[in-house]
């Protein structure tokens, strides 16, 4: 199958507009598609509400039981069975998973060095069959960023990974493109001026870039997924606004298309 | 193929001990089957803790905006997703699913006569295909309370009504038994004396205690559920305590068999 793996950040779905524009474009996409979302600024605010304040380290959220539970909520429930209904409005029949159902995602809680992530997973098998079954259905996996670790625990798991460790999996027996969007028009040597696009990244100009400190906090993992992706046989990975996706998919030169060497 | 539907009420679930016990007894209950699980206590707690109280009326919750938001959170997300990792420890595969998830259960928001119930959801279709698919490969589909319908909105819906929509549904080609489970003995002539267990009820037996008015409140749509299930060819209904749900597959007396006259 030719399968499309797409990221959407949480500061896109944040907006209730911008977001029903990404879900109609996704609906309409061609061919089979597999979604995955972030959340973190909602989960950020409900938290908040309950009383409970982000604990961040490096651009990533240190998870311990009571932020497990926020983001389960958030995650997992709030945002997206929203997202898997509105899909269903749109025609596109969906189904929202974590990690836990039907075993899709198995992780192991991150063992402690110098920083206690507290209950954050890293990915140890992606359940391809599973996803294989849904999409010869044509039913859209919309995937909340929530693992389990076979033993009863859930685990939070960042966004982009999930992405591009299904996209990985994929790739082993399906032509695979991984899109991740969010709110820039891709790698910018300056975040605040969208005329600094990178239209294109390769490890020897990432490498330059992070020397440079072009690049930096969240831009850094999410580029090293890419090139994980892109080593372990994902055909393509871009980068962008979700409304440059139908461009991106046509190879139109509209976001950071991420190249191996 | 022989289904079993088990319905799992929120006192039972917001028992972390009782709550593990009945998991395990799910997990190696013989054959397939669905579990549907309530959660208004726990959605209570967490929607007072953001500052909403909850609005009842003859034991339904109405469900404004906000509240709504607050049953998917703790419903779909913190209380779905930790009984499916559970599951999962105990070698029982399983999904878990709201009614937008795959399209299997569409609602329609309950029009307004005496009492404006806000987001609540009446059944209007029952996706069986998606049930059938993961029951042919032994993943126990897990509902929460929550279904959609087809436009975009989530709604609340009773989780005794879920049960017998979906065993009603695949009885039309299955063999299928109901169980509800929750934390009485059964059908009980005074709720405070589990002595007072009435063991067989038919559609007769429930008029007379329901002129006697010794069955009320939440009891009255738990057994219309149970009779509709019944008079649509769901070949068995039982209520009773989860340990005694082995008792009752066995055909023992342990709780109140529900039968058609």
């Amino acid at each position: 199958m030719d399968i499309s793996v797409i990221k959407i950040g949480g500061n896109v779905i944040d907006h209730k507009e911008n977001c029903t524009e990404f879900l109609k474009l996704f609906a309409h996409f061609p061919g089979v598609k597999v979604l995955v979302h972030g959340g973190g600024v909602m989960a950020s605010r409900i938290g908040s509400s309950l009383g409970i304040v982000p604990n961040m380290h490096n651009g990533r959220r240190i998870t311990d039981k009571e932020t497990l539970d926020v983001v389960t909520m958030v995650y997992a429930g709030l945002i997206n069975k929203n997202l898997v209904a509105e899909l269903q409005a749109y025609g596109q029949n969906s189904i929202g998973l974590t990690g836990a159902d039907g075993n899709a995602i198995t992780s192991r809680k991150r063992p402690i060095k110098d920083v206690d992530f507290g209950f954050v997973g890293d990915i140890e098998n992606v359940n391809t069959t599973l996803l294989e079954t849904l999409l010869g259905q044509n039913i859209a996996p919309v995937f909340s960023a929530i693992t389990h670790d076979g033993k009863g625990q859930l685990l939070n798991t960042n966004a982009d990974t999930i992405a591009s460790e299904i996209a990985t999996a994929l790739a082993k027996s399906h032509n695979v493109k991984l899109y991740f969007c969010f709110d820039k028009k891709g790698v910018l040597m300056d975040a605040d001026d969208p005329e600094t696009l990178v239209p294109l990244i390769n490890e020897d100009i990432f490498k330059a870039l992070l020397q440079d400190q072009v690049i930096h906090s969240g831009m850094i993992p999410k580029l090293e997924n890419a090139f994980n992706a892109l080593n372990k046989g994902v055909s393509n990975v871009w980068m962008g606004l979700p409304e440059n996706l139908l461009l991106a998919a046509k190879g139109e030169n509209a976001g950071t298309t991420i190249e191996s060497l």
